[in-house]
């Protein structure tokens, strides 16, 4: 065995080739939501198998009911090393509305931003097919110089992550004992910021439901019938308009129950980490809380729960003007959970809150889009500091234990199915336009992660 | 000249001829509010042109800044005739969702349906080409037959009437001296029922907007940004919620200046026409009216004004689930206006009103889409009167006044720019699906309209 530091420069030097093996990743469309892009899903957990062959994993494609999970498997290179389940997800979002993009959102790019910052462009840069390659080509500097690797190494790539993730369960179940390892280090979350990486302790758990309102048996000619018929947007803008009163509470029966005050030392904690509602929402061009009021962008974005409305159609929404009453309206609506929130009580909340709200010549339709809770980890533990101190040791600041608004249920599962702890550690910054339009991840991010991941895996090997 | 019995056995007997040509009609995709369908409007205008022009009408398309119109003129048998201006436009409403035709829209088809019904099956059947080429037919058996018409006639078919008639009123001011006429036949409103032929003394007017609400520079992950930006769907949903009260009365400041109550016993005759809020609602699939509470549903429809979303759309709304927060949320709403409501007033205090919800980090556009005031016709006239006879001779049931949902704003620009009283009879049934998927025209309304205006243009000739 080499020291870390000969493992580091080569990852330096492989620099340009992982690139391009990052390059070949983003450029298949492994849309997991929407079924016309299933043949490229599978298309990228084989271009992940074939990669992870070369390095002399154990790797498959493992089908599931959706989309394939990839499993692949290394031995450490002395026996009683620590065994680490690396996860990430190859699966990306929708594109759309794709005229926004300014680059081509599959055929990514380096792009010297003002100031000198080099970007890599593209869908699923940042999130994760950018995150989990730089695990990959962490591996492949330890093989590069030792031939080894210091940990016993299991790899679970998902494609269902952006859709729901509806056979990761199932998939964790029947083959528990050949995923379970001693820790689980799950790479899709950001740092603090470019300077500061971070460890995320706490994510809120997710509830996403589709309601479909029913009116008349067609859609209506406004003038004939106005005034007269039902009309299934105003329906649904009244069950809309009512989910929040006027505080920004959200107003389903029960909504709170299992939701704690955040302790007011880790409140101090986030204060000092410096950011203000200005900076948090100045980024995207607002200024004003919408949530809760009385409370920190933090504290809302990482220890409240929501509601958020992610989709609405009805009626006409082409060029020009119908004068229409349309026969139905829908929407997506999600929910945020925090602390003990219970997915199935939000989700039968938010049913029987919808319900109450139908007249009765009309109808509802509901289904079901995932659900989660929250997952809070220990502040304090073995791996969390070792994984700190690992951290600071690579990037300018020291690393820091944040919160995280989204949702990633594995974390969950990995505790409850796998008995595993979790470590949240990833290098995407929040003005990565995630799920968005001009998706891009630092190249900073990327080449420090790798060598980050070099220095994780050293130290977990003590 | 022969008696009209030989004309209305010459209808009779053109018929099948009758019906192809209108079928060729229908086939031109004239969708006016889809600029993709301009060279289809232009192509419908030319249609109606030669088709004129054969008959022997002095006929024209003449160019607009939108699609064109077409002008015909035919003089009459006898010196001292009156003089009609006939009124119909050629463009049709879009056909989404295409896949809830049963027969192609624009592949028209006789159906017979149960019971022996024959129906006409096609985009713009009945509205609005069916019922313009009852009057074209008509002629055409009055040349047939006499080589001459009863009335001096001017047409005047429009291409924009589904998409707010922008070029209209500049067309009838520049035009006026060769517009004028004696009286405007209007053909673009339904029957009583299957036997009872209606004349409408009163339409509601229009005021159509669009709002486009804008939040956050970019589309945003609602797990990162979710509880702390704004959302524009909720900012929309809680605006259009807010446009009616719980008695379903319109919220908007001074919304109700200038609608009167309906005279009592205008209300008393409209009980004796046997119309029911279970016959109304019921051939809807509907049963409880939705708009201001203790009116009948004629009352609700002919002469109360509503406020209506015509369609709605924002963030994601494709298969599957997406966590975003949209940047843009939009609404299409319009108004049906009665008595003296005017329409740049409504129009104002609805921006005022969604304005004033706007937080001041967020911003609204508007589009305007057309706006027209009600139109009420005077219920007691020469005019009304003979062409009440004629329809009674020509149908089992006597006609009878109507009021009208719908707005058919030309009428007030024949009356404040022509000085000239119109006659709308149209033969349009309220199962018609207008505007909707499997729109059709019954046959037995394009036979008898055409008799009708036999009739009619004999009455009127004296």
């Amino acid at each position: 065995m080499t020291d870390t530091a000969s493992i580091l420069t080569r990852a330096d030097d492989n620099l340009p080739q992982s690139l391009e093996r990052l390059f070949d990743l983003v450029r298949i469309q492994s849309i997991s939501t929407d079924p016309a892009y299933k043949a490229e899903c599978r298309k990228a957990a084989e271009w992940l198998v074939a990669e992870l062959t070369g390095l002399g994993f154990d790797a498959s494609v493992r089908d599931t009911s959706g989309h394939p999970m990839v499993v692949a498997h290394h031995a450490a290179g002395r026996a009683g090393a620590p065994h680490v389940l690396f996860y990430g997800h190859y699966d990306v979002q929708p594109v759309d509305p794709v005229n926004l993009w300014d680059t081509a959102p599959f055929e990514p790019s380096i792009k010297e931003l003002d100031g000198g910052r080099k970007v890599i462009t593209g869908r699923g840069t940042a999130d994760d097919k950018g995150q989990l390659m730089t695990f990959v080509e962490a591996c492949r500097a330890y093989k590069d110089i030792n031939g080894s690797l210091p940990c016993e190494v299991t790899i679970l790539f998902e494609g269902e992550e952006e859709s729901g993730s509806p056979s990761l369960k199932p998939f964790l179940e029947a083959n528990a004992a050949e995923l379970k390892a001693d820790y689980a280090l799950v790479c899709d979350t950001n740092m603090w910021d470019r300077d500061t990486p971070a460890i995320s302790a706490g994510l809120r758990g997710l509830v996403g439901e589709e309601i479909v309102i029913t009116a008349a048996d067609r859609d209506l000619h406004s003038g004939y019938f106005g005034g007269a018929a039902a009309n299934p947007i105003h329906i649904l803008a009244n069950i809309l308009a009512g989910l929040h009163d006027e505080t920004g509470r959200i107003t389903l029966d029960g909504f709170y129950e299992g939701v704690e005050e955040t302790p007011s030392q880790i409140k101090a904690a986030w204060e000092t980490l410096g950011m203000s509602t200005e900076k948090f929402l100045g980024e995207i061009g607002l200024a004003i809380p919408s949530g809760e009021k009385g409370r920190s962008v933090m504290e809302l974005t990482w220890a409240r729960p929501t509601a958020e409305v992610n989709g609405i159609w009805g009626g006409y929404t082409g060029e020009g003007f119908k004068t229409v009453i349309a026969a139905q309206a829908s929407a997506k609506v999600s929910f945020r959970l925090v602390g003990t929130q219970d997915p199935d009580r939000i989700r039968a909340a938010f049913r029987s809150y919808v319900a109450s709200k139908i007249p009765a010549d009309c109808s509802v339709e509901f289904h079901e889009h995932g659900g989660s809770p929250a997952i809070q980890l220990p502040y304090d533990s073995a791996l969390l500091n070792t994984a700190k101190s690992a951290l600071s040791d690579e990037w300018p600041k020291p690393a820091v234990l944040i919160g995280m608004g989204g949702s990633i249920p594995i974390v969950g599962d990995f505790q409850k199915m796998l008995g595993m702890e979790s470590l949240l550690v990833g290098f995407g910054l929040a003005d990565d336009r995630i799920h968005s339009p001009n998706e891009k991840y630092e190249l900073q991010s990327f080449h420090k992660g790798i060598r980050s991941w070099i220095r994780i895996l050293a130290a977990l090997a003590g």
